[in-house]
């Protein structure tokens, strides 16, 4: 039976060793640049929350960029960027997380939403699962309720899907991968 | 007479003296986050190369790939990201360009585009030009044609409008603002 989750997953590229020795890194570009492929994707995000009542999406910078504005644009929703440290010009809040080594940071426009905003926070992928968690921090900082978490991929073995819906976050993923 | 550019005009927030003292930084996060802006915004772009014949659009990292990706999708068309150095997997291709201050890279996958592919390069932006410029040689270097660069906002004091369309790029951009 026709399964357009899987059919995805076919289309995701292995490249190995990269951005380090060791590491399989699970690459969307080609999902992106097949017609088809970035189609079905996006309307896997599409159908699930075409009747979610939802008020805006964030995404996070930048391949989240890629796949929530379309869905936002799609469901005649807002768009919200939640950025790297200092890309945003007007007025930011912002969370830090702690990488592999060291420790990074996400802002957001402090009016980017409001109390009782309904939101679903798209990225690409789900490793450790930090940067998502980050940026579902920012938006509840403004009173936002976070629907739903989403990504293309989850790397189950990073265990970054587990501390997301630990900390209370549902998560949609259309893919597994296990290992690095 | 309504007038979709002046109404996109209008919502772009002006924040003063960002990135530096004395630059008028034009914002264009509100048209994301407000739906009708964004689907205004969006549509213009959709309009314009929906009979153009097109096989990808390409976006600049990264306000670039939140307008570049949806106009792909609505077109069924695939979309290519542009990056800046050292965030895509799979084999390269690089350009410099140069700033103010030193140069920049941005990188694209050898097989984003080929020969008589026909693109348009979306960008939020142009200032002095550089990005786009770098993008187009990518492209070009592929054998692509560039039927034509877009952007929302032409800061056209700067110059960077007119170093593209001297470098034989037609330029499309939603609205112009003077001075910095």
């Amino acid at each position: 039976m026709y399964n357009p989750a899987e059919y995805i997953k076919d289309h995701i590229r292995t490249v190995p060793n990269w951005p380090q020795e060791g590491v399989m890194f699970r690459d969307i570009t080609p999902l992106l640049q097949n017609p088809k492929t970035f189609r079905v994707l996006i309307d896997l995000f599409v159908h699930r929350y075409m009747d979610a009542n939802l008020d805006l999406i964030a995404g996070m910078d930048a391949r989240g960029f890629i796949i929530g504005s379309v869905v936002a644009y799609e469901l005649n929703l807002g768009f919200v960027p939640i950025r790297k440290k200092g890309k945003l010009p007007f007025t930011t809040m912002s969370e830090e997380y702690t990488l592999e080594y060291g420790c990074a940071t996400v802002e957001m426009h402090t009016d980017a939403c409001k109390e009782g905003d309904r939101v679903v926070l798209i990225d690409d992928l789900i490793a450790t699962g930090g940067t998502m968690l980050a940026g579902k921090k920012l938006l509840e900082r403004n009173g936002a309720i976070i629907v739903e978490g989403a990504a293309i991929v989850d790397l189950n073995d990073l265990g970054g899907s587990n501390v997301l819906k630990n900390s209370g976050l549902p998560l949609f993923t259309v893919c597994q991968f296990s290992g690095h």
